[in-house]
C-alpha cells in the first residue's frame, strides 16, 4: 500500500524518478501525467498512462534516489563486491571512502544485525552528503560508525576486521595499515578508474595481500520488444576496476 | 584458525580448490606440496610453496564446491540478481528451478531472519544434489522450505510473495501463476539462456509484468602482472539473459 | 599539400568534422577559430590552436562525411565484412541494400580494377543519397553497376558472382536467387540488427548454405591520458548481427 | 573447380583445416570421413558427409593456414587496421614487426598495383617464417621490400611513406625515426599487448603524432541453432590494442 509521503518509484518507459507521495502533487511526462492523489492509498504496482508506480529496491534507491558528490559505485559493482566480500558472514567491515555512500547501502542491506561497518571519508562534503543520502532512505542504524577521515583515523586493535572495501585515490598508501588491521585471509576489495593505479597498486600489494582476481563488469542491455529483439544502442564501457585480495598471514 | 576437518580454500596461481582439511591429507601441484597437518590449528591466509589457504567466501563455495547437475547460475550473475531483487527486503520468497543451488545459497545468505525461501525443484536428481549442497556448506535453516515439484505444486494463498526468481525451461507457463501469488508490484527475475526465450518470454508477460531490465553480464579479468597489465585471453562470452519485471496490480 | 576545395579533415578534441576548403572559410569550437586560408597551400598534419588538419581516410569519409538516409553500416562492421568476403579475390560482387552505401564504398575501394560490383537499393531516396554520397567523395567509377530494385532486378546468368552482402529487412526472400546466381563455394554475408531475423534466416538458409559465423563486434576505446588511462564511459552497444555463410553447391 | 593439389579449406563444425587436395589422401573427424579424391576435380561448395569443402578466403588462409613462430595479429585486428590505416590509397606504406606475416599479407591483399611495402622483422625465426607463410599462399610479389632489421635499418630518403603499421615491443623508440620518414598527416597504427605499453607509448607521441583513437576490439560470436540462438559459452578477452595516430607536421 502506497501511503502519503511515502518515497516511490515512478517508471515511464525508460526513464525513472524517485518521489515523495505527497498529495496535490504530479508528474507529468510528454502529454501524459500522473496525479499522487490518484496512487496514495492504492497498491503497489499500479500501472497508469504508462507510468508504473511502486516502492523503490535498494537498487532503484542508490541509484535514481542518492543524491551524488562524486562518481558513485554503480550497482553492477557494489552488488558484485559486496557478496564477493561475504558481507553476510562479516562481524566488523571496513570502508575507506564512502563516496555518496552507495556501498555503505549496500552492506548495511546485507550484513548481519549485530554487525559493525567502520566507514572513512575524508571529505566534508561527501560525508555530509553520504550520511543524508542514508538517512534519507532509511540506511541509518547503529551498526554504522562513520568517521569524517582517513586511514590515518583508524585506530583499532590489530587484526580485528573481517573484510574491506577501498574506493580512494591512492589506495597504495592504505596498504600497510590494511594488512595490520584485518585479520589473516580477510577478503579486500579496492576499486580504481584507471589502468595505472591497477599497475601500482599490485606492486604495493606484494607479499601483504594474494591478489585473486582483478575484473571489470560490463552490462549490456536488451530492448524489450519481442519480435525486433536486440541490444540497446549504446552501453557504459567503463565505471570501474575491482580488484580482489586476501591478507596473507603475517 | 584452521580446525581438522574445515571446509578450506586452496589458491594456487589462477587454481582454486574447496577441501576438507583433513590429518595426513596433502595436495600436490607440479612439484609443490601442501600438507594439511602443517596448516591445521594456523591462521587463515597462510601463503606456503605458492598455496595461499583460507576458508572459502560465499562465492568460493558455490562456484568450487557446489556439485553440479545442471548449469548453474554463475556468481556474477546470482550477485546482481539477488540484490536487484532486493532480497533483504522480502519476507516471503519464491524460487522455481533450484538446479544446483547456487541461487538458493544466495538467498538465504542476505535474506533476514524470519524469511521464508520457498523453492521448487520438479527433476529428483537435481532436487537431491541442491540439497546435498546446501546441507553440505550449512546453507540449511529452517527458513527453507523446498519442494519437489514445479509451479502447480505451489498452493499458497493469493499475493502473498514478495519477490521470485524463475529459472525453468518454459518460464512463460509461469507467468499467470506467478501474477497471482506475488504481491501487486512484486520483483521478479527470469534467468533464460536463449534469445528465442527471451522473445517468447516477453509476448507473455504483456498486460501482467512490467518488463524494466533484460540485461547480460559480461566479467572481464586482467591478468596481475603489474608491469604488463592486460586482460585475460578468453573469458565467458555467455551465462545467462535475464528479465527484470514488476507485477502489474490487478 | 592542401588546396583550395579540397575535401578536409578536421579534428579537435574527439570532435570530427569533414570540410571544404574553401578561402574565407572558417571553422570554430569554443573559443578557438582555424581560417582555412591559414591552411591552403599548406602540408597536412597541421596542428594549430588545438585543430588537426589532414585529408580524411576511407573511415573519416564513410563515417563523418556521407550523408545519412539510413542506419548506416559502422566501418568497424564495414571492414570486416569486406575483408572476410575477401573482395579482393573478387570478380563479380553483389549487394542488396546499399543504404547510405557505406559497404560500397568500402568495397570499391579494394575490389581490383576490372571487378564488378553489382549493387541495389528499392528506396528511391536512399538510392540517389548512396549514388550521391559516391560522387562526393569520388568513389564513382565504371566498375560500379547500381540498380534501383531489389533481387527481383538482378537478371544475369548463374553462378556468375563470388560473394555477396546483404543488408535489407527481410533476407530470406534473397535466399533462393542468390543460391542460383552465386558460385558454388561463394561467400555470403548479411547483416541484420535483430536476434529474431538472425533465427529466421538461419531457418530459411538451411541446405542451401553452409553458415560458418555469426558474430557482434564491440569497439571498446580507451582516452589517451597516459597517466589515467582507462576505457571511455559509453561503447556503442550494438550495431549489427553478422552472419556469415558459403554457399552450397547444388 | 578444386584441382589436384590446391589448398584447399575443410569446415567440420566449428572445426576448420587447411589441406591440400592431394591424391589418395583423406581427412576422418569422429566416424566420418572425407576422401580428397571425391573433391578432385568437383565444384567448390561441397557438402558431404558433414564436410563443407571450397578454396579458402583470406581470412582462412591467415588465420588457419599461416604457421605461427609469434602471436598473430588476429584478423578481426588486421581488417580493421588496414582499412582504417586507408592501404588502398597509400602508395609507400611501411611495417614494422612482420610478426607471423598476418598483417603483411592482409595489406598485400588490399594495396595498390605500383605501391610498396617495405617491412622488417629483426628476428630470424620470425622473418624465415613469415616469408614462407607468404609464399606458400601466393602472397610474395614485387611490392614487398622484406627486410630482417628494425627501425636502424630504414635508411629512404625523408617524409616518403604514407602510412605506417608497427607491432614490436618497444614501438616508442621508434617514434623519431617515424616522425621524419612519414608524410606529414600519414597515419599509423600501434599495436600492442599491454596497458602499460599504451601508457609509456602515448607518453612518447606527444607534440609529433595526433592521437585520435585508442581501441580494443571484441568479437563475440553467436551459436548458429535457430531455435536456441545463444552466444558461444566463450570469446577471446583481449588480443590487442591498436593506437591509431597521424603524424604532425614539423
Amino acid at each position: 500500500m502506497i501511503l502519503e509521503n511515502d518515497i516511490i518509484l515512478i517508471r515511464y518507459a525508460d526513464k525513472v524518478y524517485i518521489k515523495k507521495a505527497q498529495k496535490g502533487q504530479s508528474i507529468s511526462i510528454k502529454s501524459n501525467i500522473l496525479k499522487y492523489d490518484d496512487i496514495i492509498g492504492k497498491e503497489e504496482g499500479l500501472f497508469l498512462n504508462g507510468f508504473f508506480v511502486a516502492k523503490p529496491t535498494l537498487e532503484e534507491i542508490v541509484k535514481y534516489g542518492f543524491k551524488r558528490e562524486t562518481q558513485i559505485v554503480y550497482p553492477k559493482d557494489a552488488f558484485y563486491i559486496s557478496l564477493k566480500l561475504d558481507i553476510p558472514s562479516c562481524k566488523n567491515i571496513l570502508e575507506f571512502g564512502m563516496g555518496s555512500a552507495v556501498m555503505s547501502a549496500v552492506i548495511l542491506s546485507i550484513a548481519k544485525d549485530g554487525s559493525n561497518l567502520y566507514t572513512f571519508e575524508e571529505n566534508q562534503k561527501a560525508y555530509d552528503n553520504a550520511i543524508k543520502n542514508l538517512k534519507t532512505f532509511g540506511f541509518l542504524d547503529n551498526r554504522l560508525k562513520a568517521t569524517l577521515g582517513n586511514y590515518s583515523d583508524l585506530t583499532y586493535e590489530e587484526s580485528c576486521f573481517d573484510c574491506a572495501f577501498v574506493d580512494t585515490k591512492e589506495p597504495w598508501e592504505y596498504i600497510d595499515k590494511l594488512h595490520k588491521e584485518l585479520k589473516p585471509g580477510a577478503n579486500v576489495c579496492f576499486l580504481v578508474p584507471t589502468y595505472n593505479q591497477v599497475s601500482r597498486l599490485l606492486e604495493s600489494l606484494k607479499e601483504k595481500f594474494f591478489v585473486y582476481e582483478i575484473s571489470e563488469i560490463l552490462l549490456r542491455k536488451l530492448k524489450p520488444n519481442p519480435e525486433r529483439l536486440r541490444p540497446e544502442d549504446f552501453m557504459p564501457a567503463h565505471t570501474a576496476i575491482l580488484i580482489f585480495v586476501r591478507n596473507i598471514y603475517h
